[in-house]
């Protein structure tokens, strides 16, 4: 099968009663895992399982969240976006991104996650094209995000420049 | 007049009808302008007029923006930060910012802009001061911005720190 070939309908993998997104679910991609071809699926439907949510990040090594504020930052990023895999019938989260905007003209890019078991197969590269994709269908054409050292050169490659003309990135951390 | 200590009631300089903002107005600072002393009031009410603030931005030189997008900007931002000075019973738009957010752990600061006349006079700071106020009453830790190298300083001196960890403020453009 292609890669970003065919449009998926009537899918049963996740929820899709309540969304608000204008698309939930796409089949984009075969991928390795465990000798096996599985099959990859994209969704930007914000009613994910938050649980899931909180083992594909375990998964990675990053501290636990409150669950009910990761619920709350989900439901007010202007975007969300997930992969699902499919195996034997049972649905996994296995990468997520989500982005705040102010719907016109600026967007930053958070929380951006492949499980380990895929990485190195192009998923984080298609999580972020698909938030530069929707982004960009409203017309928002400044794209931010901050990016820790080792993957400077991943959203290098993605087209994102460091401090273009001397821009800093800064942070505020309570005392 | 001493900084920061009469909460102000029963303004009619801006319409506080349908804000649902939690506070919209305080009297702040007696400030200086053509040798007069003059009131300035802050406020956080989004219904904020489009053509002053258009103004505003005009004073110091930023490029136009489209109104319909601005207002889009502005109703999508988590808050909106604005200082208004009276003279003569007349209120001009003197100062604005604005921040995007989660609602729960990151929020970026956008457009801070102090008119030309008032500058010099901590304005800027006292715009910072009450968005990163504002933001912590939601316990939002990570607070965030895109500095021009000239007021990178301005905004160490408020707290800000430059690429903490070696995380890179990273930016995409349409080509």
């Amino acid at each position: 099968m292609t890669l970003w070939t065919l449009f998926f309908k009537n899918s049963n993998i996740l929820s899709e009663e309540n969304s608000t997104q204008k698309k939930d679910i796409l089949l984009i991609k075969d991928i390795k895992y465990k000798n096996k071809l599985v099959e990859v699926y994209l969704s930007t439907n914000k009613n994910i399982n938050l649980s899931d949510l909180e083992k594909l990040c375990d998964s990675v090594g990053w501290l636990r969240r409150p669950i009910k504020k990761v619920k709350t930052a989900i439901q007010n990023s202007f975007l969300i976006v997930s992969l699902i895999q499919k195996i034997d019938g049972k649905a996994c989260l296995i990468g997520f991104a989500r982005a705040t905007s102010d719907y016109a003209f600026n967007a930053t890019i958070w929380d951006v996650v492949v499980h380990p078991d895929f990485q190195g197969q192009g998923l984080g590269k298609i999580l972020v094209h698909e938030i530069i994709k929707e982004l960009r269908s409203y017309e928002i054409n400044t794209i931010t995000l901050f990016a820790d050292p080792e993957v400077v050169v991943f959203y290098n490659n993605l087209g994102f420049v460091s401090d273009p003309n001397g821009i800093k990135g800064m942070f505020w951390y309570p005392k």
